[in-house]
């Protein structure tokens, strides 16, 4: 059982949206074990959405539409389907009641465009509608089922649970095809995706005729490098096993010749791991930001709870306030020093338990003598100081997203966490 | 000239992630007058690859396919364009170079797994990377041209704005397609999308049947409301003209109905409006922040320069925090005169000419009896001081961001800018 989503309107095309239907769908039918290879976006023209239907069932066993079942003139999905179908679309009475209800219960009257969304192709199913006013169809076309939903997203996707996952399943089943399906991202910041992919060669090729597990790299900018762990199993408790066994077995490929690279699963965030260890520690923290500019804050404030923890921060981007306001002693602050500086005058300052501080070059030009990229985080226990000395690529911008997760990642790896 | 989009990658299909990058080339696309009538996702799959890659040439003359190129055994696109191509994939020395290049930059040696990056089918013209260190690839085949770009997003558009689009147009110039196509856009913040479209449903009804000049809403989240003008011309000159025409029209009826809402065009940031004004007024400026922990201050040092008029700013988290550092009067934190205070106390901390202050509920619980979404801005001009108050709907994320670029809105309405 292949389905393939085929999701229709100009404005896909035209980039005013973006198309977050197929993704939320792919998610659904990965979680319930049915295989999705392609995806398509086609604008509202009548040619070429049959032609991309046509597309869809050359390669697919059943393909869910989205979109194209307003009121409106530029809603032409039924159309399409009746044409693909060779039927004649046919106004259902007892659609039109519903519609026209919907509009009373709101106290409005129904405009006469919405008797459109109460045509349906003769030998078509329809999904009733919860939420909105388009009704949703279900089109046999030869081997191939057509399932017809709003674009709406909120409309989609209560009809997709309802109506169309069951009878997917059911189809499914009916051919012995079912699986579980889960994954489990594990995410690890400091090693090149390419250094990874070398370590886990070996792991990749004795995984590539094994139908139970595949592992696979998500690159995330400057949230670092994901490894997806997914696994086919016979039930949730086989599913959940191969996943155990293959996380246990990556994290020791990797972390034997990588280090502490891992900082967290799934939607874990740095300032998370962050956040857990200093709930641990029953400690606070403060931080002084000179080239990141008050990044690192904002990342640590968006963890729940951060008031519980977090004091605050001194963003010293100019000179002078690192030496007037956070002590530094004067003359060059690109430097290991200048960070322990910053880090110990902060946690005096906000009275914190800990502290850390950054200071770096993020360009264009060098400074104090340092390259574009020279980044130097200072970390406050108590008294107790230290500093650790990053390179971070990149332009302006990415040298600063780089530098904040980087110091946050230095801190962790302090706590040996 | 009809350009396809194809982005390839497992994770799309699975709903890790969504395709922005097919909104982001559409956007781009439409801009420039290119007309792109289907997008396809495929997965990481060799076959499947050069099946979605047929179809595309089935019925468009440009294909654009975004990821596949990293340095992973997941990285197929190569492999599937030299087959498509009917040739060998062959290493090229420079490349080699270049990529380990990249990495002695960065002080680390380079993986040997990158040397596929280096790989190119023969006939196929290498795009240089200036962001990361996947090459781009232009790949004809017979009428066609596939341009192969990474599915990183600053990678890819990058790529596409230095390489892809110049070809594009000279070919659809080429073809005698091409009319000079410009746009600009207004960005506001303010108003609400649908005040903009009641204001404006008169013009945009006087344009329906204009070719030459379009209007279109681009929803921008969290930076406003923006207003497309894309004008067709005979040449640069003529469309230039129609645009400033146009431009003067909207701006006279928007501001007449909602007031000081257009802060920049273009890449204009609220950001950058803020660098102009202070560097028009000689003045310095720092930030004393609360719910935003720091988000306005690294908004403030992303644009260039900023080292000649922000001084820094203090990340007030907790309350003791205001209290202690900035001398705010013990009591409720979530007020104008708090606000007042920590403006007061920020500018004679960090001896600036000006300063903003921000305090307000972000939730999940409202605070000192105030709802979510409440937020005062203080502003300091000198020993002046007044404040404004905001209300801001979302959730902690959003209420977070809206009020970071709401605070900024405020001081440039302050200045009257």
């Amino acid at each position: 059982m292949r389905v393939e989503i085929v999701a229709i309107g100009t404005e896909l095309l035209l980039g005013q949206i973006a198309d977050t239907n197929a993704q939320w769908l792919g998610e659904q039918l990965a979680a319930n074990g049915i295989a999705s290879h392609f995806h398509q976006h086609v604008g509202d023209n009548h040619e070429r959405i049959i032609a991309a239907l046509r597309v869809a069932m050359s390669r697919s066993d059943a393909i869910i539409t989205c979109g194209g079942l307003g009121p409106t003139q530029d809603d032409i999905t039924r159309a399409a389907l009746a044409d693909l179908m060779g039927v004649e679309l046919v106004e259902q009475p007892e659609l039109v009641s519903v519609i026209r209800e919907m509009f009373t219960g709101r106290g409005r009257e129904m405009p006469e465009n919405n008797l459109l969304q109460a045509q349906v192709p003769v030998g078509a199913a329809v999904i009733p509608q919860n939420r909105g006013t388009a009704p949703g169809l279900i089109c046999p076309v030869g081997q191939h089922t057509f399932y017809a939903v709003p674009g709406v997203p909120y409309e989609m996707q209560e009809m997709f649970e309802r109506a169309i996952l069951p009878d997917l399943l059911a189809k499914a089943q009916a051919n012995g095809e079912r699986a579980v399906i889960k994954s489990r991202v594990l995410r690890t910041w400091g090693a090149a995706e390419s250094r990874l992919a070398e370590v886990l060669a070996e792991r990749f090729v004795d995984l590539e005729n094994n139908p139970r597990i595949t592992l696979a790299f998500l690159a995330s900018g400057i949230e670092g490098i994901k490894i997806r762990i997914t696994a086919r199993g016979t039930d949730e408790a086989n599913a959940a096993a191969l996943i155990a066994e293959e996380e246990s077995r990556v994290r020791e490929i990797v972390e034997s010749t990588c280090g502490d690279v891992f900082f967290g699963v799934d939607d874990e965030t740095m300032e998370y791991a962050i956040a857990k260890l200093l709930i641990e520690r029953g400690e606070t923290l403060a931080v002084a930001e000179s080239l990141t500019g008050g990044l690192i804050a904002s990342r640590l404030v968006n963890v729940s709870g951060a008031s519980n923890w977090f004091r605050g921060g001194v963003v010293s981007y100019a000179s002078e306030v690192k030496f007037d306001v956070l002590n530094v002693p004067v003359g060059p602050v690109v430097s290991g020093d200048a960070a322990e500086a910053m880090a110990k005058g902060v946690r005096e300052l906000l009275k914190s338990d800990i502290a850390i501080s950054i200071t770096g070059v993020a360009g264009p030009e060098e400074q104090d003598g340092q390259p574009v990229g020279t980044v130097f985080v200072g970390i406050a226990i108590g008294v107790s100081l230290t500093h650790v000395q990053l390179r971070v690529p990149g332009d302006r911008q990415r040298v600063r997203n780089y530098a904040a997760i980087g110091a946050l990642n230095a801190l962790r790896q302090h706590f040996g966490g």
